[in-house]
């Protein structure tokens, strides 16, 4: 018999969806330039049109503020780093970039760069749980600020964070406000204006498309250098031939918008279903951030006496795909920088186990995962030394702050 | 009866190859996120792993010194940037960038950057038809020379530089060399190593694959900063999730390694062949850079008494893609800035009609196209008023010095 393949791991990436599988081969006839003004141009110009509208219409933004990328990684540096080049144009003395301690890897190191590059760069902390303390957060906001970078939800625990207050506070010193967004989409109803940021990040591959389009939202008005300088492509924000297939896939995904509710409910049963499972049967169990507004598909675990490595290993053998850190750091060893930055003890973030659920996933794979997974905790138990690891602290769920 | 549509306008982007077509739905399949370490990211990761290998096969390289990117322009800009960056970093007082007056916009532009963040660049001319005076050029670099940036072929006569003897001449001083190799893959038999260039762009749209993939070879060795930071992908050169389907596309069409000999064999057929007939029987027609070394599928004409513009419409209407100028800035009025760089008059370049042929194009097309061209420009001349443009000079042709 082949092992089921299940695969709990959408905040990594997600499956393409059937209505982009479907559409793929057509989608790849319209193979021309969209910078070609003759026939094999105009096919792929009108996808890219298409999506563009479909997509600004998703997060409540205008087309013009779109700007189509290959990654959010690439939508991220172009946001930190295109303000920090446009301020420098202008001779501006805003200079003080404030980014949270849990951002993406792209986030924190392309802030990283702006340091080399002579900006002043602040990180700010977020509670254990990943709660935000808006009064610390108000302090640090300058009359020099230029930039604060504040995730919308956070990948490893789905943490929801107070976007639109903060957004608010960072505009009363004039400065601007970028949300890494890619852990939004198909997982909460966004409206970009609604938040009222300046910027913000999405990614198409974690939304059920292609792999290959990201989009930066840049609020009509916002000064922003370019990252890649060339061509007139996004109207000369973003320069090279557009991936018109990916691009394509992201806008048909964002025809969804009506879907959005249910689909959330879907998610959010199939999440406290889990949970409620996973509390109620497996011992010394801790959802980090339980209590806290989350988006509804993540569930972030830390399971005592269980080494996410090889707790990740075993799931996988028997066909599960879960995660125990970001994607892009899996691999590594390392304990997952975030959860360390919301609290956690570098013990408790390698007992870490990220279950993140996707539109196509049932209850039924959810129930299946909970047998295996209470069997595997077990079986990993028992082969370590109870001695060797100290049970987790009880205090720590009481802890967390409501965001 | 509807009108066929034939594609000669290969240089801007390439149709797809079948057996890329005949692929995209399972290379689909493998939807994980590379860095995931579950099934789900193995099948991805096996694919760039593959990619690469036979990628770097094709142009002669190490796997190590691949960095895949999303487009060519990404490249670009990460070689001009990057290196940039890097000698910033190591306070080394190299800081002159010597770049061709014919790159391609992601050069030109990447440069204006460089040069508003303190580089000292100089644009360095070619000679009428685009021949590169190698004593001039000599001259130009300094112990001070941080990179040169020469571009393999030219994307709208097809013209072939002396890369070899440019970066012989440039590593004498010490200095880095780039060339923009984006009009080389399926036109030429291009090692990278032969060449001796440090550093070389290449896209893969061009290349009858996916949208999405461009590479930048960086000798092992070569100290370059990330244009994009982040996670850890490409060893840390370029962050983003990996475009696994534009990746997966351009190796399989590096597989055609082997087939490139016949496939040069079969453009330079159609492309002779092409121009002989334009010669012999539409009067009044120069090919640009006919006497120089080509790219055996680039013709670029200049039609006199025919406006680019209406012509390209009027062939456009009979169902051939064809070019007047670099295909990012069309739509644009302005004569092409590479065919003004090599000395042809505005009026010239305005006149000109790029004509560039692919794998999957046949004699009968061309014969096809070279009926309706000698109609089509009898048509417009007839229209024209014959006084209203002067003839183009005869000198224009005897004045090409070879490269």
């Amino acid at each position: 018999m082949e092992t089921p393949r299940i695969y709990f791991d959408n905040n990594a990436t997600t499956p393409l969806a059937p209505q982009v599988r479907a559409q793929l081969a057509t989608w790849a006839e319209a193979f021309g330039n969209p910078s070609s003004i003759h026939w094999a141009g105009r096919g792929p110009k009108a996808l890219i049109r298409e999506a563009r509208r479909n997509f600004a219409d998703l997060i409540g933004a205008e087309t013009l503020e779109i700007i189509f990328t290959a990654t959010g990684s690439e939508a991220n540096n172009h946001a930190l780093k295109g303000i920090f080049w446009s301020y420098q144009k202008s001779k501006s003395p805003r200079n003080h970039y404030l980014i949270s301690a849990v951002e993406h890897p792209s986030i924190l190191r392309a802030a990283e760069f702006l340091r080399d590059q002579g900006a002043e760069v602040e990180i700010f902390p977020v509670g254990r749980g990943g709660a935000v303390d808006l009064i610390d957060f108000e302090k640090r906001l300058r009359p020099t600020t230029a930039l604060v970078s504040m995730m919308f939800a956070n990948n490893e625990t789905g943490t929801l964070f107070p976007i639109k207050k903060m957004a608010k506070l960072t505009h009363q010193v004039g400065a601007l406000f970028h949300s890494d967004c890619v852990q939004s989409l198909g997982k909460s109803l966004i409206n970009v204006k609604d938040l009222g940021v300046d910027l913000a990040t999405f990614s198409g591959h974690k939304f059920y498309s292609l792999k290959g389009a990201g989009a930066l939202y840049s609020q009509r008005g916002t000064k922003i250098e370019s990252l890649i300088h060339g061509g007139g492509q996004e109207r000369h924000r973003r320069a090279g031939t557009e991936n018109v297939l990916a691009i394509a896939s992201l806008g048909a995904m964002a025809l969804e918008k009506n879907n959005l509710p249910e689909k959330l409910q879907h998610l959010n049963l199939l999440r406290d279903h889990f949970e409620g499972r996973v509390l109620g049967e497996i011992e010394h169990v801790i959802v980090t951030g339980l209590k806290t507004k989350r988006v509804p598909n993540t569930s972030s675990l830390v399971l005592d006496q269980v080494g996410g490595e090889s707790l990740l290993m075993n799931l996988d053998m028997q066909g599960f795909a879960v995660s125990t850190g970001a994607a892009c750091s899996s691999g590594s060893p390392e304990p997952s920088p975030a959860l360390i930055a919301m609290g956690l003890t570098r013990l408790e973030a390698q007992s870490s186990l990220r279950v993140s659920f996707g539109w196509q996933n049932t209850l039924d794979e959810v129930n299946a995962f909970v047998e295996v997974l209470k069997k595997t905790v077990s079986r990993i138990r028992e082969f370590n030394n109870p001695m060797a690891l100290p049970p987790l602290t009880v205090e720590f769920e009481r802890d967390v702050t409501h965001v």
